[in-house]
């Protein structure tokens, strides 16, 4: 960090009423897991990896990849360095390679990701004894490099329409791989173009003449020695992309290749030597890696988020603009009631995702322990909450690092600012792992069900049982402006509108409309219900968690901290007003008073904004923006920046002379 | 286009129940009005300057650049010869630069644009005759290339707190150019970087040890001969954008350039040879051309969003996905009500912003002609809707873009399906001219005087004369689900929020604070009331000029208009129930029926979606998507796209040699 600070930033840090620190270690989850992180990033960035020579923005896409090979093989070679050394497992991959530290280094997407997040994870959970011991030393020891190649061209989130066959050749006991149209080819993979020679291939399962669904295979895609694709194999890149140009996505085609029965990963399912098909004990079990890649995202989302709030919070306490009085200095644009309306919400946001993200987290554990025992009862309840949590996480998070970026301007819009590229990881977000109009349904789903079961009497698991208490006839409280009744204001409209959905749909089944058509119908009421118990669930969330630590934090620090749950509850509560007005006994006076109390607390707020993002503690070369360094010299950085544009090495470009001058001379 | 149809797409084609040329014809204002486009495009396209080698995604940034001034060069000779042939004026350019066609032909963004968008426009409007004559001519021979550089590094949108000075010399009746800091760089030009030779500098004029504000100084910046920057003229590229990287944006900083005297324009005001100010007769006339530009972009946007909605459509005709039936087919994405959700609203909203683009560039001709004879009386109405109008169709058109992106799955991010480039131009206009929250809060400067206007007794403009019916006590009517009584309650929210800001702004006035703290307080409800006036402007124009010409339109093509406007006015009632439930009499009943009103409208379009796109007639080159192209071939497409990437011509990329093989075998 720079000695020399922004004069209004290093004000705004004097005027800050919390530590900092108190509160950066209560994120990371104590002072040792701040230590951990902050030498997990001293590591990671001391050999200067993530140090660009020319930045990657400025290189052609095949020098993208390229770069990106690079990187991520030095990145790796040092990883494995202090395996060696410490002897730590699998975290610290992950932890490298995922969330800030992982894109800071890797900006452009990591061309090997998915051989430590895909590869090695389905090997070890659907792989035998056998399969684990033979396939995971290789794979640990960089022997081999895979990936994992589910989507197709034509087929993405509905995996039961995957058209790739492997057929069960018993004569010569293989397994034959085979693409039979265009849209069958494999799209989209990470690393799958040019990096991985090995693949786990998921696809239609054929034997003695029948489809037993989706199964999954490993594929040898690429010689070992040099590397030439393997006869039958059709492999190459996708093209470029809105974002993420060093992942090296690639397509796949089989024309019939054939690989050893033992290949198919055999866990579960299995297919005997003679053909016979053994089923697999529960298939629900394969709901496990979705969902973990699932509670994932909702923190990778808080990382980006934070990210893009630090950048424009710190750039609005620099940048001073307008002049609404006469004879007074430009304001600094966090002044602003509107910048302040952009910015508090993307920071409290971070918190209430966070600590939604780490609930699910525990949640997560303890089902998968449950399952472990044989017992699956909260699996469907952890399903819908993945979805939607998914869903609103991503949205929430694309939305929050966009009003981020046009908030900062014109210069948001430059690259350097590194908006614009959070923003391409970000979106990318809301269609992979499920795109999140699905996981609304999917959510709507159980939801539906809960309220049936509600009708019929049953005790429902702890994140509906308000649905049971509603249409048990338990009255809502009556309506006043404390976040407790609030709350139950959110869940009354989830109810509500759950209620609503499954009357629509009875309604239309009685005029004669099939089920499926009748759900279809009602579908955008549907993820609007879904939502809308996602949001009740995120704010109770919130509002519980931050209650229950609230004994452990100073009392300095428990106030902003507060204010921020606050503030996310009542800016959702004036966002879904509508909502609120049709399913709870709010008045117009209440509105008001919400109103007013929103632009207090944005007023509260504002003296500890930069404070709020400094305690995100994400070092410069992880924010790697001209914007939002810590020293908050914004503009100097922008003018860097630019200068190392290969554009700015010579005065004159070659097409002055090539086709400008012919132009202005009338002699092109 | 090609001859092989997809059979889902030439079905949707074979079920539109209306005339698509008609509604061609509708939309271009005349069968003639298509006929000029068309050749407009033939001629354009023919010389296959838009046909790219390597399509630019693949180029590194200094190479899109050089590519985009030979397009940009190649296209001006090819305009500069229809000029003589045809002999035509202006409007050639504009419309060959402009809207889809320009962006067809240079998708990075062109870097000769701002010489006859800016330069001569500036020229013209604010020149001598003197200087007319001698700067127009060179200019529009290409003699000289120029730019139009306001913006800087500090400071955007707020003009006045520009620091460039020109301080006038009288000793040797020249001015001289200066940067004083760091944040006086201009920053943000078009073509500035490495383009132009020529420049209008907007800068503060001193003379006689005074400041007189902002005036235009043409500068030359380049040797004319060899290009080389003129001395103490410090000029490059800003780097890497979100998109646009072909527009060359530059910075430019002075130390202490000289100019002659008559390089300052002086049609309004002017600087004498002994350094006396006279000042401009009138200040508002340079209104003028930011207002122009501002009624211009909401034209772009509905081009844009035209450009989107036809890529999606079009793909969720083609495309099959999930099985909610056991036993029948993957249906056409298109049958699922929440594709319909995302995709008509945006049809909807092309016709619905076209409609208001055409009305107000009609108002903004009839005030321009009432100016120019002395009559300011409307200006700042026009001045009020120029600037909630250009905030909403490109906060609209933006939100569009992304949804119809996202509608479009996975296959949305690769850059082949056109859709993340669009986005990258449109969500750059919601900052650009304007930024968006410093537009709407214009905007309510101008209600919130209207509503003192309506109090005080006194006839509003008819934009906001529903002001004073509601003011002065005339009733709303009762609520009913009609079209009418919708869009007057629009016009009463509206009235409502401006109401409540008024009367706010005075509490808080009361209690101490100053008319601009109250205001800043006010602030978040002051856009929120200004966009409430341009949504009830939006719908009221949008239902009055479909009525007002549905006489002159088939009875079959009328029907599908009208669903347009009723789904347009039914979906943002349904988006803003909040408001309506707080300032009109609507029912919970009434919402249940218009929820329903929606969804059937959704089913009574789906059958014509695919017609109303292709009547938006946009050729497949100006389309540039493999998802959204007239034959529906997407799939071979995407695959066609993804075989030109370079990384695709070798199997081994070089990169396998030098990391990832060392890698593997340890020797990295």
């Amino acid at each position: 960090m720079s000695t020399k600070i922004n004069p209004d930033l290093q004000k705004e840090r004097d005027q800050c009423t919390f530590d900092v620190t108190e509160l950066t270690n209560l994120i990371d989850g104590g002072v040792e897991k701040t230590e951990e992180r902050k030498k997990r990033e001293e590591m990671a960035l001391k050999e200067n990896i993530h140090n660009d020579d020319v930045p990657s923005v400025y290189l052609s896409h095949k020098e993208k990849y390229e770069l990106a090979v690079k990187k991520a093989c030095l990145l790796f070679k040092m990883i494995r360095k202090l395996q060696e050394e410490e002897n730590a497992g699998m975290e610290n991959y992950m932890a490298v390679l995922g969330g800030n530290l992982g894109s800071a280094i890797l900006s452009d997407g990591c061309p090997l990701t998915l051989h430590y997040v895909m590869f090695i994870p389905t090997v070890m959970g659907q792989g035998t004894v056998e399969q684990q011991a033979y396939w995971i030393g290789r794979a640990f020891n960089l022997d081999i490099i895979g990936t994992y190649a589910q989507t197709e061209l034509g087929h993405g989130t509905f995996i039961r329409g995957l058209e790739t066959t492997a057929t069960y050749d018993p004569s010569t006991k293989e397994f034959v791989l085979h693409s039979p149209t265009l849209t069958s080819y494999k799209w989209w993979p990470g690393g799958l173009a040019h990096t991985a020679n090995y693949c786990i291939v998921m696809a239609q399962l054929y034997t003695k003449g029948k489809c037993h669904g989706i199964h999954p295979f490993i594929v040898q895609l690429r010689d070992e020695e040099n590397h030439m694709p393997l006869p039958g194999i059709k492999v190459g890149e996708i093209g470029a992309k809105l974002g993420m140009n060093g992942t090296n996505n690639g397509f796949l085609g089989f024309d019939k290749v054939r690989i050893p029965r033992d290949y198919m990963l055999m866990k579960n399912s299995k297919v005997l030597e003679d053909g016979t098909y053994v089923n697999s004990p529960s298939s629900k079990l394969t709901y496990g890696t979705m969902m973990f890649v699932r509670v994932m995202l909702v923190n990778d989302m808080c990382n980006y988020m934070a990210k893009a709030v630090t950048i424009a919070t710190r750039y609005s306490a620099v940048r001073r603009q307008s002049q609404p009085k006469p004879n007074e200095p430009e304001p600094q644009i966090l002044d602003y009631v509107t910048q302040q309306h952009k910015l508090l919400i993307g920071i409290a946001s971070v918190y209430a995702f966070r600590t939604s993200a780490n609930w699910l987290w525990l949640m997560y554990n303890n089902v998968t322990a449950e399952l472990e025992a044989g017992d699956m009862e909260r699996l469907p309840e952890l399903h819908a909450l993945s979805c939607c949590l998914k869903a609103a996480s991503t949205a929430d998070a694309a939305a929050c690092v966009e009003r981020c970026r046009l908030a900062c301007g014109g210069h948001g819009y430059m690259l350097s600012s590194n908006l614009p590229i959070t923003y391409g990881l970000v979106t990318a977000a809301c269609t992979y792992e499920g795109e999140n109009t699905v996981m609304l349904l999917q959510t709507a789903r159980f939801l539906v069900k809960a309220w049936q079961q509600a009708v019929s009497g049953n005790t429902l698991t702890p994140t509906v049982s308000y649905l049971g208490d509603l249409r048990n006839g338990r009255r809502s409280p009556p309506w006043d402006n404390t976040i407790e009744v609030i709350i139950a204001g959110f869940q009354r409209v989830a109810a509500g509108k759950i209620g609503q959905c499954v009357a629509q749909i009875e309604k239309r089944q009685k005029s004669g409309m099939s089920y499926e058509d009748a759900w279809n119908m009602t579908s955008v009421q549907l993820t609007s219900a879904s939502e809308a118990h996602c949001r009740a669930i995120l704010l109770a969330t919130y509002f519980q968690e931050t209650e229950q630590r609230a004994g452990g934090v100073s009392p300095a620090l428990r106030r902003p901290l507060r204010q921020l749950v606050d503030l996310y509850v009542v800016y959702w509560a004036l966002q879904t007003l509508g909502d609120l007005l049709r399913f709870t006994s709010i008045s117009e006076r209440d509105i008001e008073q919400l109103q007013n109390w929103y632009e207090d607390l944005l007023v509260q707020l504002r003296p500890n904004a930069v404070g709020l993002v400094d305690a995100f503690d994400i070092r410069d070369e992880i924010l790697n923006s001209t914007l939002g360094a810590y020293d908050g010299r914004a503009y100097e950085r922008l003018m860097e920046e630019a200068m190392k544009s290969p554009l700015n090495a010579e005065p004159v470009n070659k097409s002055f002379h090539s086709y400008l001058k012919p132009l202005m001379q009338g002699k092109l």
